[in-house]
């Protein structure tokens, strides 16, 4: 039910991918009188799936921790709470972000030694790469320590769900020299350096962030957030300015399906609140090699 | 001497001013058998400047302290010293940043009533328009009555000089409601929401840094560096693809001159390493309107 265009482009990702998808099985959670409908109409195959129906639904402006309590019968609710029971192996929704990370947080058990979760967003390399950026907004303020967790959590995601060997983790700062920074940068930049699961390359600067210098960068919430908003703003500026160009339509986060959280006990992703068909379908692989890799368990400590 | 287009383009960016401007007087610092023969060939009006011989020079990668107390006959140096005896109204550099900082920091009196003086960048917005964000580096980590001054001080500069009539402030968050934010965004906003001599319109995001939303955006000088050094990025990344668009020339920062450091005593500017001909002449401009003004005196509490 989640999303501005739900629940019509989440049952039309769900076809796409079970058409390439004949083996599997998925839990659709939602309002039965809107979405069964759809259901019927797009034709899904009736055994690939079961249909759980949440009268409920969170909107995208509601209190999360509220929202999350008052609605037991939301899909988000319900699928947290058949995701902490082990009726299902992941759970994807393009809901209300807030009620997502609060669920993440709270229903499900943090992986053995892990401080915190996070959440990260792919970040477009201009020579065609793909580097991946952490945290971008579940932890505003950091501890350095945590700094050091994400980039740990970040390059076992970036090897087993990208693609990319052995990872370049970079710090991001303000300045090339291991001295430079805020505090907590000067504080990370030791921890990183001395951890023996990087490969730590040292400070990355903002002009950095969009070139090929590191694969995995960390830095704290606050500041990964706006990065984040403000690379997500390139496609509409370009957009809009008639720009048509491969590279802004990379920035079109639309496409990348949504963003996992890292560092809990099961495969959680959130989806961008306008995701479409191709979406959905992207997220849904994306939990499935999620769930193949075991990527998750490889992060406790 | 400071740049690294030194001295070439500053004597023809000076060139370029005096063929506008023939009532002026400018104090040129250099190392004369470098500068001598280029202000011969260049046809300087004599009348028009004093030369003033610097024979050492401070490397753009020299520690700043260091440089500039052992660098005592250097252009920075110099130029410290002639603004703070009141020798010269204005002072203006391309060379090293840390040193032009350090100078400003030290060598000057700062503001009555400012904690800290701050560095700011032009935001090209995608209307056409020019937005100001600061702290751009000069304050990694701030208190919140900081970004309070910073937005006071900031918005001074975008009405005297930018000519934005009651230019609207925001603070940069991640997050539209007050109770958004790391721990600084929280308690800045209620110092900013409070203060008279600001048109507060509240938060702005990520997303709205490039978009008419605010004129004056204020943040710490950590999370503000690394957007101004990924905006800086955009202008070369589009270059290199070929995409030509008026709007990401306006990415290229060489044409905006320098940045002047607020909330000291006298304008200081400091200009990109890469400065050309037309931004040291628009620097120049820059420091001419900042003393006519008194854009400077006018932030002192």
């Amino acid at each position: 039910m989640g999303g501005d265009l739900a629940p019509l482009e989440a049952v039309k990702g769900v076809r796409q991918y079970l058409a390439q998808s004949p083996e599997a099985h998925l839990l659709l959670l939602g309002d039965e009188a809107q979405v069964a409908p759809l259901l019927a109409e797009h034709d899904l195959p009736a055994g690939a799936y079961t249909f759980v129906h949440t009268p409920q639904v969170i909107d995208m402006h509601e209190h999360p921790t509220k929202a999350l309590r008052e609605k037991q019968r939301s899909s988000i609710a319900v699928g947290f709470h058949l995701l902490a029971t082990d009726k299902i192996d992941a759970f994807i929704s393009a809901g209300n972000t807030g009620a997502m990370l609060v669920g993440s947080l709270y229903s499900l058990k943090p992986l053995e030694g892990i401080l915190r979760p996070t959440i990260s967003t792919i970040i477009p390399k201009e020579n065609g790469g793909t580097g991946l950026l952490l945290d971008v907004g579940l932890n505003s303020d950091c501890k350095p320590e945590q700094l050091n967790q994400f980039a740990r959590m970040g390059s076992i995601y970036a090897e087993t769900i990208l693609g990319i060997e052995n990872p370049r983790a970079a710090l991001l700062n303000i300045g090339e020299e291991e001295s430079k920074g805020n505090l907590l940068a000067q504080a990370a930049y030791p921890l990183l350096k001395s951890n023996p699961a990087l490969n730590f390359t040292g400070n990355v600067e903002g002009r950095d962030i969009l070139l090929n210098r590191a694969d995995v960068m960390v830095c704290d919430g606050f500041t990964g957030n706006i990065i984040l908003k403000l690379c997500e703003s390139l496609f509409g500026i370009t957009q809009q300015k008639g720009i048509d160009h491969d590279y802004f339509q990379r920035f079109n986060f639309e496409n990348y399906g949504g963003t996992p959280v890292l560092g809990i006990s099961k495969p959680v992703i959130i989806g961008h609140g306008i995701s479409r068909e191709h979406a959905f379908h992207n997220m849904i692989l994306l939990a499935q090699k999620m769930i193949y890799t075991g990527v998750m368990q490889q992060m406790s400590i």
